[in-house]
């Protein structure tokens, strides 16, 4: 059955993603932009290996046909084919057969939880691994086992893809998504879908900010972008990175290493007015790409929306984070409160009270219940009063909104009509 | 027999003022102040219709003789020489026979409280009306009824009033009263009762800064006032708006839009030094004339003193607000509020502590218990140990108060002692 | 047996300068600083009687050989030699004979504490006086009684000692205990003995700043202190008087004046971080030499430890607060905190992230586990991302320990690993 709601077409997004084998660099990574690009006009960049990008250098790429330990009779007892995370991501080459006890350093698995396959990578250190299931590895007897790794690690590129909503102004908002986990659901193919929605929703409704999504790899991909993006950092007003997007847990909003940026406050405002259980964390320099974007350096005002975040439910970085992790409610969830905090940051302004000098007569222009004592439509004239009173070059509609307890369209709502009255301008 | 206590003497002057027909304008008002005056001095100002004051214009001026709606029998079923709340304020002049049907639209009441008269006003659009009770309403039969308002709405003026308690120095306190409410006890004639009374405690006490004690209209009034004081608004260094200051229930502080100005935290700390059970409440640009003291272009340090605030009881703007709703006890209770207040204020200052290397030696000074470990006079000590300790300039002795936990007063008084020493000055 | 522990040290040294009569000037005082002088090497200061200091004037010098009541037999009733509590401090001589009626304004008891001797003195009334028992005073039957205070009040000096451990730069932090209070364990001999153990602790590590520790009589001392240094008194970081440093109790931190001064934070942060029940206060004017440290002129960054604080004890200032009162474990208690406190002032230091853009790339400095996924060393490398992320130039390392709710030790060890991997300067 073809999907029909934004939450089916995500959830579709992510099954097709995910059996490729992604990494920081790779064909599958290639594979991956591919098919985002089949949803969204997408510029791909490819960055030869050896180039520096900021403390770092482009590594070689790596590219894997077939991986798979055997046993005596030839039986693939873990085979690459099966799961893309079943081999160590950017082993070397392998092809040699050895005894179970020599091979077993190389074989990793949850002893906690017996039937999930980890995921594990070794970018920076040469070596070669396998991840299983406890139970596969508990049930192999002793005897020598054929090991193969088809890779190669060879000078090549790193791939990343940009998109651009473009905007009335030419400042931006990024939206940045890691790509370069395989066979994971949550993290972070539903960051993928919701970003995908989110940048044809904004698309439909032409933005007061130019948005530019970045799909990159993880660590190495954002410096790589942030290094290839330095000298016009400076239009980047506000930003989120998007991870762990569909899991069934609660939203979590990790703030910008500045704690009170706009999207820091739109986020709160969004969350908190809406009525929806959630969590807002401070800023660590742990988690996702928001340690590159707000690295001192940079500072933006980037911050991290997760439903559980970071680490923080046990099937973080096993096989059973996989499509029947997430759904298509959570990830409909997650798009929406994007949606409501870039509405509010795309609306917010600073105004200024042109009849600042007692309160203007609202009356004679059609702004106020003429009728004294009725309280029709109150909450609309109680944003119009706070919008007067506080719109003195110093407060933005969000500091109305946020003093005045009203939600933010409100108090947005009462400013047009204001300066659409000519008592109030930008 | 005649009245004894202060707050028995403001009683008085709530039951005598509560029945006349006040509005923005008009005899009514005048006649209000005319009763105001023969307890103080005021300066009575007539502004013509027509003034541009800020953004607004002084409207005509109402005046009412009559107003009634008869049954066919002639019998007046709603009358306003029974209660003034029964006209609509500012009613247009109508004379003429009309099914209950064709009147029901003009007829206003609380279904609520079906006993009691709400109050209602048009000031800016033109239209009559009648207020009664429910249960009145309820017993008219269908039928024609005679309609009447014998009213006036013509060029005139607006009047408003001033009082001044001359201080030492030209920077003055405003305390603002609105008086255009018709027959409502608590609103605002206990305002006027307990500003009357201040104002003349004041006088008795020579204070600091000039009080000026504003007597005007709701809004209209306040505006027309900061329209013909704009050039001197820098003068004024504090101010209050009385309202709902008679109720029963506990007292309320609004802050002003500043929330630190030193209205704010004068009141606070007589407030919270009182033990009285108490609220403070944050600005909000609905209430009364601090709405308009506050309007951002002026930002003055006005706050709002109640009991229970702008439309926190059923009583408020019906006619179960009557006499018998404030009492000489609660007048008495603001009172004493307010000049509490404005002695701290007449009594904030900074100080320069002139020995702030190490302690002076108080004990030379006479200022000291010499023998060592006795706790004579223990609070007024350490209150001249906080005024040396925080004299350095940048801490008033509210400021010293708050740090130190002690009363204002004793705090006050350790500064003049240390200045009497020497070792202190403004 | 001969002390073995650092604990008991200390409580040898209380019990050993325990009998001795100190006062704010005299022999007593002299021979307390000589037998320190014996422990660490002092250099000791006579300043002559009116010498002027700051507001005040060195007084006389007050020596006292003997001083007793005697009854009609020659008893002693009241003797000076079993204690020195026994004589009111400062007592002008006498020798008399007089009615118990007579002699009664002269006598101090406890009558809370009917055993108890309280500590009382006149420094600056002259005058002569006795403490005792209440009990003893109780069961003096009316008669005549010997008064006999065979003490001089004469020009001399007033006596005070430092000590000072050099460290690397020229920068101090002071550490003073008031050496006035005479046959008192816990005011202050604990905090002498604290001192002293303290000092030789730091001269065995060359710590970063310089350490001097002043012994002083009380607010005379202080003053003294503060008068004769004026000149370089800008070379004080930060200093803590050490009071009350022996009791059960638990430790209690007063802040600076300034209320953030680094010691403030220092001490917060080694109280939060020990886990200890604590309480930390707020600046008073009241308490000990901190007033004068924290004198506005001057406002050091000068807290106060203690144990039980000033005041806060039955015992305090009686004859109950004897060396039964203080126990090693205490003392080495707040030893401890003491060390761990200047440990964090003397490594606390704003470093520059020299790599600011982007995260380094630890793994290739051998900083970083290059396995992705595993967990060890998650603190250190957690103190290491911190330390980058917020070494801005705005934060000191302490500012990072908070924020990343670190141990200091642990975030300041990161910073050294990364200044070795010139990552990171100072």
């Amino acid at each position: 059955m073809a999907p029909v709601t934004p939450g089916e077409e995500m959830h579709a997004l992510v099954e097709r993603l995910y059996p490729l084998c992604r990494s920081i660099t790779g064909d599958g990574l290639r594979a991956t932009l591919e098919i985002i690009g089949e949803h969204l006009p997408l510029e791909v960049h490819e960055v030869p290996t050896g180039t520096p990008v900021l403390d770092w250098t482009i590594p070689q790429e790596w590219n894997i046909r077939d991986a798979y330990v055997a046993d005596a009779s030839g039986r693939r007892v873990v085979d690459f084919a099966a799961s893309s995370l079943h081999v160590l991501g950017y082993s070397v080459p392998v092809a040699a057969t050895m005894p179970l006890s020599e091979l077993r350093p190389h074989l990793h698995t949850l002893p906690e939880h017996p039937s999930w396959v980890p995921y594990r990578t070794s970018y920076y250190t040469p070596t070669w691994g396998f991840c299983l299931a406890q139970e596969t590895l508990d049930a192999l007897p002793e005897g020598e086992y054929e090991v193969r790794v088809d890779s190669t690690l060879e000078d090549g590129h790193l791939t990343y893809a940009e998109h651009v909503v473009p905007g009335r102004v030419e400042e931006e908002v990024i939206v940045s998504c890691h790509v370069c986990h395989p066979s994971l659901a949550n993290d972070n193919l539903a960051g993928v879908a919701v970003a995908v929605q989110l940048a044809r929703a904004l698309a439909a409704e032409r933005p007061y900010y130019t948005y530019r999504f970045v799909f990159a790899p993880g660590t190495i991909g954002a410096i790589t972008w942030l290094a290839r993006n330095a000298e016009r950092i400076d239009r980047v007003r506000h930003g989120l990175v998007l991870a762990c997007a569909g899991d069934p847990g609660q939203l979590t909003y990790k703030r910008s290493r500045r704690g009170d940026a706009g999207i820091d406050r739109a986020l709160r405002h969004v969350l908190l007015a809406s009525g929806r259980p959630h969590r807002i964390t401070e800023f660590t320099p742990y988690g996702y790409d928001e340690r590159q974007y707000c690295s001192p350096g940079f500072d933006l005002g980037v911050g991290s929306l997760s439903r559980t975040p970071y680490a923080g439910y046990p099937e973080y970085h096993t096989s059973a984070d996989n499509p029947g992790f997430v759904s298509p409610e959570a990830m409909e969830d997650t798009l929406a409160v994007c949606r409501e905090a870039f509405a509010v940051l795309d609306r917010d302004r600073i105004y200024l009270n042109l009849s600042p000098y007692g309160e203007p007569q609202l009356g004679r222009r059609g702004l106020y219940d003429s009728l004294g004592g009725r309280s029709d439509a109150k909450e609309a004239q109680m944003a119009m009063l706070w919008v007067l009173s506080l719109s003195d070059g110093e407060h933005s509609l969000l500091d109305v909104a946020e003093r005045a307890g009203l939600p933010f369209g409100t108090v947005a709502d009462a400013a047009e009509a204001l300066c659409d009255a000519g008592l109030l301008k930008a």
